[in-house]
C-alpha cells in the first residue's frame, strides 16, 4: 500500500492505495463516527457495495443510497434525494458519507456532505482511474442546465481510500478516460514518466503500473492544489488541454467522448501550439503514435468545426476579446500560460485536423 | 460610523454600523466587480431597494431578485431559483452578491453565494435588529421539512453595511425579537450593559442608543465566534436561551411568534434554572418586568405543557439519556454548560408557568 499525504487549508488528509483496500475498511476509517452512509451509482453498487458493507466496522450503523450511474446524476434533482436521504437516516454532525465510484459520484457525495449540517465527513473511494484527479483537490459540484460544475463549494474529503483492484471491472473507454488526465500530470511534472507512458499500451497495463501511475498523477496534483487551492495561479495549470476539450464535449454533447478522452484529443492541440506557435519540440509524433495504439478517438477532430470551437472556448472563458488564454509548454514539465488570436488558433485547428484526417 | 473587525479563518470583514450607509454604496464596495445582483424579500424590497440600487456605481451592471417575504423562503425551491437567477445574468466568479433582508434573506443569499461556482463574494446589508446577530458568523443556511438549516454552510462575507436607518420601518414584534437576542448578548458579556438594557424601554429607543446597542452585540458574536467558529467548544455559549426557545417555537409552530422573542422567553427559564437549582443570584425580577413592560409574549408559557417542551428538547438535541445540556449562568457574564436532568427541568418548568399565570 501507498501513501501521499495532502494538505489542505482546512486540514491534511490522507491518500490510500493500493489492492483490496476495499476489504480492510475498519483499519483506515476512524470508530468514532455515528453512523455511515455510502453513496454510490447503480453500475458500481453491483460490484462493490457489498465488499464496503461487510467491512465496515459492524458497531456503526451503516445505510446506503444509490443514483442511476451517468454524468446526469450530478444533478440538483439527486442532490436534494440525497439530503433527503441524509435526514430520514438521521446523519448527524458525526456521521460519515463514503463516496464510492468514480468522479461524478465525488463530486455529488462530496457537494452532499458539504452542504449537510453546513459540513460533515467524507470519504473519496475512488473506482475509476479519472477518479484519481477529482478525488484530491477538494472540488465539489453539481451541474446545471446551462452549464458543468456550476454548484458546488471547495470541501476536502477526510481521507481517500483508493482499491487499485476495483479498475478492474472497468471498461476500456473509462481507462483511456483515467489516462487522459494522468498523461497530463506527466506532461505537467516529469519528463522520464511521460516517456515511460508514451511507449507503453494501455492494454498490456499491470496493477503495478497502474499503481505507481496514479500514485505520482495524485502527487502532481497534490503539489498543484497545495500551493493554490482556489485557483488564483498555478492551479491554472491542470487546465492543460482542457480548453479544446471542454469545446468538444460540449459541441459533441456530453456522453459522446468521455472527458480524458476528450483532454487527449486537447493535449494534442496543446503540443500543436506550443510547437508551432512558439517554438517548443514536445514529442508530438510519438503522441499522435500513442494515441492511435490505445483507440482514443482522435477522429473527432474530423467532426468538428474550428470555427465553432472558437466560438465556444470564447464562451467558455466568458472573454470578449478575440483572443484565449492557454496553458501551454515550453518543455515537458515546463507549463506557461499565454494569450493566442483567433486567427492563430483557426489556423493552427485547420492544419491539426488536415493531418488528422489525412492519416 | 462605527465599525467592528472579524476575523475569520479564510480573511478578515469589516462591519460598518451607520445612518443612511444605504446612500453611499460605492464608498463601500470594491469597484472591482464584474457585475451585482442584489437579492432581497418583497418587503424590504418596497422600503429600500431603490435607495441602494441608486447608490450602486453605475460602472457596474445591477440584477436584482426579490423572494417572497418570510421564513418560509429559506427553502430548496428559492434557493434553486436564485441559483437559476445566478446562472441568468451570468454572474462570473468575480460577481458580487448583495443580501439585504433580515437573518432570512442574509441565510439564504449567503448560502447561494457560497455554492454559485463554488463561492464568490457576498456582503450582508442587515435590516433587522435580529440581523446582528446572523449577519456574523459565517453561518447560512436553508430549511428542510425535517428541521431548520439542516442544509448550510460555513461562509463568511467579505462585509457587513449595517444602515441603522432600516430598521425605523420595522414592526414593533421584529424590534422586540431583535432586542431579544442583543439582551441575550448583554447577558453573556457585560453586566452593566445588561443592567442598563433592563431599566430602557423599547418604544423609547434611540437611533444613538440602537447604534451601540447593535455594535455591542457584534463584538460580542465576533469575539465568541473567532475563537470557534465551528461550535466545537465556547460558540455553544450562544445557544444561552435557546434550547427552550427552540422547542417553543416547533410546538407553536414557525411564524406564531418570533425568533427573538422566543428566546426571551427562554433566557427567562434560563434565570429560573441558574437561580433555583446552582444558587446564581440573576434579576430574574426585574427581567420579568423588562418582559412586560416590552410586551412580549411571556404568556407563552401557559400554552406549553411541560412534558411536551422536554420530548422536543431532546429531540433537538438528539439525546437518549434523559438529561439535557444547558447554558446556564453563574452570574451575568459568566456562562457555563451543564447538563440538568428531566425531573427538575419538568418541575422548574411548571414553577415557571405557575409564576407567569399567577401574575
Ligand atoms: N472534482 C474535480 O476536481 C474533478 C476533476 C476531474 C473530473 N471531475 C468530474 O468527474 C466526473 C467524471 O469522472 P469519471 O470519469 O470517474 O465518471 P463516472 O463517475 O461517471 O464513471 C464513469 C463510468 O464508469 C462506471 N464505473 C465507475 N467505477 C467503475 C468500476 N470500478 N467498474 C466498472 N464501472 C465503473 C460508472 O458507473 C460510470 O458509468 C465528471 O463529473 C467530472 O466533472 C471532477
Ligand atoms: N446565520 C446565523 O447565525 C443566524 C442567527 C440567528 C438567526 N438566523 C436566522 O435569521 C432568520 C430570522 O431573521 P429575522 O428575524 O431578521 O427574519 P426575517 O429576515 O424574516 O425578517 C423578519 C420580517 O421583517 C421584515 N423586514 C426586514 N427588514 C425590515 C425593515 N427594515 N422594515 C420593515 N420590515 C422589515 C421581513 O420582510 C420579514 O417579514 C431565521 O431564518 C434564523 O434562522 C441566522
Ligand atoms: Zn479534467
Ligand atoms: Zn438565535
Amino acid at each position: 500500500m501507498a501513501s501521499v499525504t495532502v494538505r489542505s487549508s482546512s486540514h491534511d488528509y490522507e491518500v490510500l492505495i493500493g489492492k483490496g483496500l476495499r476489504h480492510n475498511l475498519v483499519e483506515f476509517i476512524s470508530s468514532g463516527y455515528t453512523s455511515i452512509l455510502v453513496i454510490t451509482d447503480s453500475t458500481v453498487k453491483d460490484h462493490y457495495l457489498q465488499d464496503v458493507k461487510e467491512s465496515l466496522s459492524e458497531a456503526t450503523p451503516v445505510f446506503t443510497a444509490v443514483v442511476p450511474a451517468g454524468e446526469s446524476s450530478k444533478s440538483m434533482v439527486r442532490y436534494e434525494e440525497l439530503l433527503d436521504s441524509c435526514v430520514d437516516v438521521k446523519l448527524d454532525r458525526k456521521s460519515l458519507i463514503i463516496a464510492l465510484g468514480g468522479g461524478m459520484i465525488g463530486d455529488l457525495a462530496g457537494f452532499v456532505a458539504s452542504t449537510y449540517l453546513r459540513g460533515i465527513d467524507y470519504i473519496q473511494m475512488p473506482t475509476t482511474i479519472l477518479a484519481h484527479d477529482s478525488s484530491v483537490g477538494g472540488k465539489v459540484a453539481i451541474n446545471h442546465p446551462k452549464g458543468k460544475n456550476l454548484i458546488g463549494s471547495f470541501y476536502h474529503p477526510v481521507k481517500v481510500i483508493y482499491d487499485i483492484e476495483t479498475m478492474e471491472t472497468l471498461p476500456e473507454s473509462e481507462i483511456r478516460s483515467g489516462y487522459g488526465e494522468v498523461i497530463k500530470h506527466a506532461f505537467l511534472s516529469d519528463e522520464d514518466w511521460a516517456h515511460r507512458l508514451l511507449k507503453g499500451k494501455l492494454s498490456e497495463l499491470s496493477v503495478k503500473q497502474l499503481e505507481s501511475d496514479i500514485m505520482k498523477g495524485i502527487q502532481v496534483k497534490a503539489s498543484i492544489v497545495e500551493k493554490d487551492e482556489r485557483e488564483a495561479g498555478i492551479r491554472k495549470y491542470l487546465n492543460l488541454g482542457h480548453t479544446l476539450a471542454h469545446a468538444i464535449e460540449a459541441e459533441l454533447g456530453y456522453g459522446e467522448i468521455t472527458h480524458g478522452e476528450a483532454v487527449a484529443v486537447g493535449l494534442l492541440f496543446m503540443m500543436k501550439l506550443s510547437n508551432e506557435l512558439k517554438g517548443a519540440q514536445l514529442p508530438i509524433q510519438a503522441y499522435k503514435e500513442w494515441l492511435d495504439d490505445n483507440n482514443y478517438p482522435v477522429s473527432v477532430l474530423t467532426r468538428i468545426r474550428p470555427d465553432r470551437m472558437l466560438e465556444r472556448m470564447m464562451l467558455d472563458k466568458k472573454t470578449l476579446r478575440r483572443k484565449i488564454n492557454f496553458v501551454l509548454l515550453h518543455e515537458l514539465s515546463d507549463p506557461y500560460v499565454v494569450e493566442i488570436e483567433e486567427a492563430q488558433l483557426l489556423e493552427q485547428m485547420s492544419l491539426l485536423i488536415n493531418e488528422v484526417s489525412g492519416e
